[in-house]
């Protein structure tokens, strides 16, 4: 029994606001259940030094939380002067995700900066930044086309995230706080629209896991995936 | 005739959501027109060093802004390892406003830490903060009595801002950005629910003012805060 | 009775040694009583890279403090690695006082940095600072014109700053520390030599203020501003 | 055919060096080919301040490499003042794989600190930091053992870590730069010596992968990780 | 012929303001030509945490230079966030060179630090700061001794130094500007009162030196030193 | 008797492991007994701002240690945010000494980066790391010329250093870590091969010292540096 009485399969209700703030070319809350992440997709003409010349474009992304976004409150980042580590892999995580979904070459020297920011925590930040990301950054795109900055699509695929995990011995799919924290194994599942993987990342909290929980796992994840990929598409009402 | 048709005494459409977010002892969305800030109180026990074993509690803000909250994207402070000087500034001016309104001495050794967080931004963060950071803290210490952390309510009264500028020559309450980025001057005003003066900063941006253009403005800001103070009772049920 | 025996409106000795430091192209040491900042203005070319290509100059300020300046021994912001929120609020009033005494555009593309740095401190050392800097800037265009890098003088106005303050009940100038930290309310007041206001900024120490409170100590540093002016003008030779 | 002309399961020659420096509680040079890591395990009394007075201890690692451990001169992190999200990300999968190793009750309240400092990359630095720090924690139990510090061995087992990938469409287990550079995927894979999964990070660097691929991947890893499992005991006198 | 015209081992105009600033326990204005800089020391119950407990004192050094202290402004080290090397090299020798002079057991638990700042700099800042701070090192421990601080004078012996260098083929001591920039060799002597040498720092600028060459530097390095130990003394009141 | 049965005069045997990693310019492992010093020398394109343009190169070096080079691990400077003023002392000696060795004009707009990277203390780190640095140096040079990238060999001189001391009144040379520990003096010499001084560095550690004893140290330092250069010659199969 999980603590929410959802099934092992079942994912948390989930919800994208497009145009949640007014500036960004791409702009979207998330919600997966309690968890509200704000995503914006920033255009900004220019490409990072190392890119210079090259013709192409380029995406990244940061990663925040307000400090009381959780049960107690954290320390301000901006405050301590530096970004933590959890941070850090968050949004190398998320920027690398979604570099894969397009094609940086048809994107021109511009930059996307991908700003996922939680509002609100309860279990399954990254994955939901990475989703609710994806939908502000088709957002920018339809922005860049309809500005003629961009002559095509430079998205390839759709990209959906979702954590998955060994709880109480079961494999259970989208993991709430009061799960995620009690979990044996954690699993962050990036996968593309067409059910191909970008990314994956297990890890053993409690116990090392078989080979066998591990399929069960991407099994769930795989089928949770093909869900969110139905909600953003139908929050972008291309369904 | 102001950019937002508006008449010169008349402030933007205010809004305040109590539990915006789920965590925190005092959570608000407070809206002035188009900025939108979440103002949250968190209640932490002990108070910093320098008070420590002195028997009264402390009351500190700090503030921040999302990458996005703006028209074009601003560094995010936690990636560039410091707060600016406008931050630093802002989160000092919240955090001595609201220390005037409560008698730290019935507060017990507690700290509460208001967190403004503007999500968009269009003129005005500042005095939205401290007015939003008000209900929060009601709300904590509503919390705290009815846990019994407190015997007595230690706010000493409701404490609003507003910004007040001269305007193509006029004296205008409630600037919104289009017209806070041409005024020739801006004020901005912290009072008490009883009309008294907690904290005045006036800044000539493009030519000095005379002691008449203050009197005007004054009394602008006076009329909107009596306004505003309002709109907080009322968002708190007190009206 | 205030405890250094002055009047209400009685400033303290006031003085100005110019070429107090032999290489800054402006370099005054300013005293209010025992309150000594050394303040020196730098003429560098190149403007901000904000300001490129605009064909303006920049008026910038930086403030410190020798960590025994005070009773006390403060920690040295360098060696804590970085400038703490007062520092940084001061520093943004005294560039923000000068640019506002400067036609920019009469300058090319020069930038003049005020270094403001406080050797004993007894109160007041912002407006210390304004008031010397103010002095330092005439001597740095005079630089400028004598080795004709400047066509016209670019100054508007003399500028001049001076705190007041509630002590007591009463509306007292220029306070020194031992009724600034007693006050009920400190007000700065930044002023052009002609009585109009640059910049105003009024924080209630231990009480709310009234209106008829700020016009008593709005009065007082009218009157004290228009005797400092006129002791920077004779420090300068012009009277 | 890969670069190095290796079988698509075969690994590269594997050193294990003990006491290659002479301070440490453990400390092992390992190399895996071209890829030279120092790991060093430090004890020190006491534990981080989250743990104190829990009766138990802590492991943690921190990740390095000479600026000159590849084909070109990386910046120093140190003269940078600060470690990059790379560096970051590295150093908490080494802490947080090794943690699973230990039963952490049995450690008493000592902090082990794995240091792993590259001396020279050629791909699989991450996994060659986990095999050769394993070792290194096995020395540095001995030592406390010997020394009475601890009275059972808290070792539950060993761990070891290797990459895998699809490089030119295949399968191929532990790349070394040429390959890494240039694969599709990048799997990471830790494992324990009785073949369970600690974790697992996989990268479409390329091309997003399939189920299929990912099982080849494993498949591959698990084989390697055999392997080194057995080097490592080998290198311990345990086999 | 030296720039200034002065004799080879002609040191360069000294001068001693003790009490220059009223707040330190002891506060000194060195002047060696025109290099001046403010040394204080401050005294501060309790020691760093490596000598908690162990019955002694600390003294510690800590060195700035005024942004425009020299021909062209330096960046504010406060506001590049860090001390630079040479910073950080200047006030390790005077914290070690002071310290050699101090009976530390004689101390009690109490810091002295050492501020020197330079506010205007013609070479042998570092050499003026070790002559200056042991004079209000000296007025400190007055100050000690009756507050009935101290019971004995700490003080070992009166500490001074020079700078000597090679200037066109010929040794020169007390170099200033002019002569050091152009020198071929620089050396910092820091010696006791009775001759016998604490710290010694030779430095080729343009070329190695000879054995030879080093022994002139000395003797002129000795010589200077026994002159400025009297003219501290004579400023001290003790001859 | 010394700790290690060494005579007055006898260094510790010494030995140089030239290419010891595989992608550096020069790269050197040091060993001067157990202290073990990485020396690598990268050529990069270019040189620093302040050189552009003048058609010179520059040398410049940096200085780390791994956290358990030493007895107890040190805390590592990349996790703390800055490296400490004796890191940052030690690299500019580092620097200051290999620049004189070598004609900057020759070198044309390039810069090598000297890393030194201690594995292993016992004493003399600073002065390994300049003997070993040379002989990367050399063979840097070597490379470019090989490469056409220099026409002529910009090297001045060979350049070795030792450490000397007072160690229970007598002048030893070449300190191991028990005996620098305990000594009353310790003094770095930087020496060309010829027998000039480049840098010389005495510090009183218990008690000032005479010249005598300087001359002692000085005589000691300088035959040990006449047998290190010949064992730098011999590594580089000069002799």
């Amino acid at each position: 029994m999980r603590p929410s009485g959802r099934t092992a399969s079942q994912i948390r209700p989930l919800s994208f606001t497009r145009q949640f703030t007014a500036h960004a070319e791409g702009s979207v809350l998330v919600e997966f259940g309690n968890t509200k992440v704000i995503c914006t997709a920033s255009v900004v003409e220019g490409v990072p030094r190392f890119l210079k010349g090259k013709g192409q474009g380029w995406i990244t992304a940061e990663y925040g939380m307000l400090p009381r976004a959780t049960h107690s409150r954290n320390d301000r980042e901006a405050a301590r002067g530096k970004q933590g580590g959890r941070t850090m892999e968050i949004q190398r995580l998320i920027g690398r995700a979604l570099r894969t979904a397009v094609d940086l070459s048809l994107l021109g020297e511009n930059t996307i900066t991908l700003d996922c920011d939680v509002i609100q925590a309860d279990g399954g930040t990254r994955t939901a930044s990475i989703t609710g990301a994806c939908v502000a950054l088709v957002d920018a795109f339809s922005y860049m086309q309809a500005k003629g900055l961009l002559k095509t699509n430079p998205l390839k695929f759709m990209v959906a995230a979702v954590s998955v995990g060994m709880y109480q011995g079961n494999a259970v799919a989208d993991l709430d706080y009061a799960e995620d924290s009690a979990a044996e194994t954690d699993m962050n599942v990036v996968m593309t629209e067409t059910g191909k993987i970008i990314e994956i990342q297990g890890t053993a909290e409690e116990a090392p896991f078989s080979f066998d929980e591990m399929q069960q796992m991407l099994a769930l994840g795989s089928a949770a995936i093909s869900d969110i990929v139905k909600a953003q598409k139908q929050a972008l009402g291309q369904e």
